[in-house]
């Protein structure tokens, strides 16, 4: 290794330890901190971030990259010393990207945008943040600027988070996926509705936390580098490779959310926890971008968790956990209850068929948002319309609507929706893959056994890291370019059964 | 207020936040990080030590200081800002006399030294740690010299905790105690025993902390400003004002172990709750030395928590709490029980009269230490006989003997252990003072409502922090120096009564 490599590391292993100490921050803040001790925190994070971002703009790193980047010019494009140069220079790149002096004038803005907000959504008044929406579409052209410009504005956006990816590519197959989901939805809707009733309990806290900690060692979330908490909203974490912690919601009345979210946020960190020890200390020893991760959380919670296999085998013991209110309820009963499928206005509650078209919405407004065709003061009607036609559903008002995702009051609009969507997209896929490639997974899933798709995930996808952007990623782990096919085949598949459409 | 002055907050308020992200990282690696974390949160306490380290030695701080002394001639020497320039001054001119270098050859021979330590103990090895420990009784001896001088070489070291305690006031002290302590323990071992089986339970660990968290709230510490978590070893940790956490340990054949963990940290955490909010961010904001500190653990748990009164008002709620356990348990079983008195080889374990007499033989015994007139090959040997003269009892090895500690193993020998008995000393002292001074806390009590006595304390001594020195904390607080008589007349009224002596 060259003597410029060598100190390239030890300043990305150190910045990937000051990383670790901004995640715990957040992990604390998120889930077990109390009241008191936000303001202090604020403080904190604060003095960790103007760290970070000066570990991470080193001019020192600036100069290993020059030289590395000719050394590169000789080496294998596809091993891991190539990656930490390709990947380093772009974070360092983005990093530098943005003056100082904007970051500061769009902290401010998005504070106040983010305060008026949390006051307009309950009061419903949508007028209260157009001034501030407009300020936050007009900041978030000029943050696209920045960055190396695509075919268009919102592509160095859309970058950040699935990289790889713009619009270009992405409005196609929205658009197929929008054509496919909408007639499903409006089938379905014709069917005689699901009775999910028998997951309104109620179920105690403590018992639902018990159970998901079980499925969550079922489906391979190694305890010993993570814990489970709860938190207001689930997320997951990577402080390192040995500290990888999930949390989850638990609600008295719905079973289903903790176990679910217990299973979409092991999806995330069994990916984490897959990264292969040897990229920790660099950039690359993280999932590769949202669309994916996206992909690993969806897989296991929706083709994994809410298969009528996976419950097949775990039933009973759900059953065991809560025998006063599940002892009439028929595997059958449970089964189709976690698979309803209705029509709804919030996204964050939306069932798998219709989740995409919210998500494909807000995809849509985006890009009229920065293209300069829809105006902000149109946005609530528009998003009216929007909802009547493609979801079939009118909100009665804005709190439910235009004002229900805290994303564009609290930060730049675009780039932070689509990768929901791919990730549901991509399960199908690799999932799909996994299965023909390994013929061992659909018997071992059969018996309960995880291992053989958790070990060919791990091999195959997670291990890799940032050291392929999403669609190499996902071209090396199926063999093709990012497909809505098999994603319908999989809701065709599953729904027609399900609701005899 | 001076320029200089407002330089110097603004600094100190900064390594103030930077200590909390640093009591962070200590508290999530005793209580709830993953086994898997411990290493990457050994290099991140390493980088956080070495960052608060060079804040805390910036050399503007010392030309800060230089010209804020000059200034300071003219202020009120009971002034805050007084005392901020004085306290820093001490942390300053502390935090850089150790040469950088000894630092580093002790960290690696401590490291050394508890590593021989983990193995010999278990193992009953005493003589596989002799040469760490005649090492690192000579690194204490250096380390001490580093520091301005006593009569004592173990005078700095008692500073650094106890500040303003020294050998000589401390010797006498705690021999008219040993004198004091072992005829009482003699004529208690001489009376019929108390049966404490009623604790044995089992009670189950999730009710235990249920019920625990209940006697926290009722005491008075603020879970909106902390929470209650387990640890392997109960602790109090400050991140700052708004962030007072504790841990407790709970085991199922113990009730005692937890609730007097419990009440024992709240008693350190109400002290850091209670330190005036306009000392935040400055370093008086803590409290001002080990003695005092242990001094309101040991009132809250001991003078409040084990007696009779206490659980006149809340025994109902035990046996509420756990009723096939006590239904056939009286108040007064109970009572006995949490206060039996009994010969034990090991110091955590031990009961409120017997404590003292296993820290006044560590204290003798680091004195011969230091002094050089013990020598380490024989302490294994001096301890044995010090156990059976004192404490009436002889450890069949090692492992329960001079091994049983971490402390001198694990760090520096001397100024670790007086702290626990000056704080036995001082909370019977103080809560002497608080119910003559203000005659509302006594009928108060009576009532469980312990309001009145915390908000005296909180006016009183908390508030205060590290304005004051130990010895003028408590002389403040008490009108009077250090003695043992409060403490002996309390001991003689609980004991003679329980046990009849």
């Amino acid at each position: 290794m060259s003597h410029e490599m060598t100190q390239l590391k030890a300043k990305l292993a150190e910045l990937s330890d000051w990383n670790a100490i901004n995640s715990l921050l957040g992990w604390d803040q998120s889930s077990v901190m109390p009241v008191g001790g936000g303001e202090g925190r604020g403080r904190q994070m604060a003095l960790m971030s103007k760290l970070t971002h000066e570990k991470m703009t080193d001019p020192e790193i600036g100069h290993l990259l020059e030289k590395l980047q000719k050394q590169a010019e000789q080496w294998d494009p596809d091993s891991i010393d190539s990656a930490i140069v390709r990947v380093t220079a772009k974070d360092y790149a983005d990093a530098t990207r943005v003056p100082t002096e904007f970051v500061g004038k769009m902290t401010e803005h998005i504070n106040t945008s983010y305060m008026a907000w949390a006051q307009a959504r309950p009061a419903n008044d949508f007028k209260k943040v157009v001034p501030f929406l407009e300020k936050t579409v007009e900041m978030s052209r000029q943050y696209a600027g920045f960055f190396p410009q695509g075919a268009h504005v919102m592509d160095s956006l859309i970058d950040m988070h699935d990289s790889g990816m713009n619009v270009a590519t992405l409005r196609p197959l929205f658009k197929s996926l929008r054509e496919g989901l909408i007639p499903m939805v409006d089938a379905i809707s014709k069917k005689q509705q699901i009775d999910d009733s028998c997951l309104a309990g109620p179920f105690p806290i403590d018992q639902q936390l018990t159970y998901a900690r079980t499925i969550a060692e079922q489906v391979g979330y190694d305890f010993n580098r993570g814990r489970l908490d709860t938190a207001p909203h689930p997320f997951e974490i990577r402080l390192h490779h040995g500290d990888i912690r999930i949390t989850t919601r638990a609600r008295e009345n719905d079973l289903g959310d903790c176990i679910f979210s217990v299973i979409h946020e092991c999806g995330h960190a069994m990916y984490e926890q897959g990264v292969a020890f040897e990229l920790e200390g660099t950039p690359l020893a993280n999932g590769t971008s949202s669309g994916v991760h996206e992909s690993q959380s969806r897989l296991w919670e929706n083709q994994i968790g809410r298969s009528r296999t996976f419950w097949q085998h775990n039933y009973p013991s759900l059953q065991a956990a809560f025998p006063t209110q599940l002892k009439d309820v028929s595997l059958e009963t449970f089964y189709r209850a976690i698979n309803k499928v209705q029509r709804s206005l919030i996204r964050t509650d939306a069932d798998e068929v219709t989740y995409n078209l919210h998500v494909i919405i807000r995809f849509e407004l985006e890009l009229g948002l920065l293209e300069g065709s829809l105006n902000v003061r149109d946005l609530a009607e528009v998003w009216h319309d929007k909802y009547t036609s493609d979801l079939g559903i009118t909100p009665k008002d804005d709190k439910d609507g235009v004002l229900q995702d805290v994303h564009w009051y609290a930060g730049i609009v675009g780039g932070s929706f689509q990768g929901y969507t791919i990730g549901n997209v991509m399960s199908a896929q690799i999932f799909e893959a996994a299965q023909q490639k390994d013929a061992s997974i659909t018997p071992a899933i059969a018996q309960g056994n995880y291992q053989p798709l958790l070990g060919w995930l791990q091999k195959n996808l997670y291990s890799t890291g940032r050291r392929y952007d999403a669609p190499t990623t996902l071209k090396r782990v199926t063999g093709q370019d990012l497909s809505v096919e098999p994603y319908f085949r999989y809701l065709k598949a599953k729904y027609s059964e399900l609701y005899g459409i």
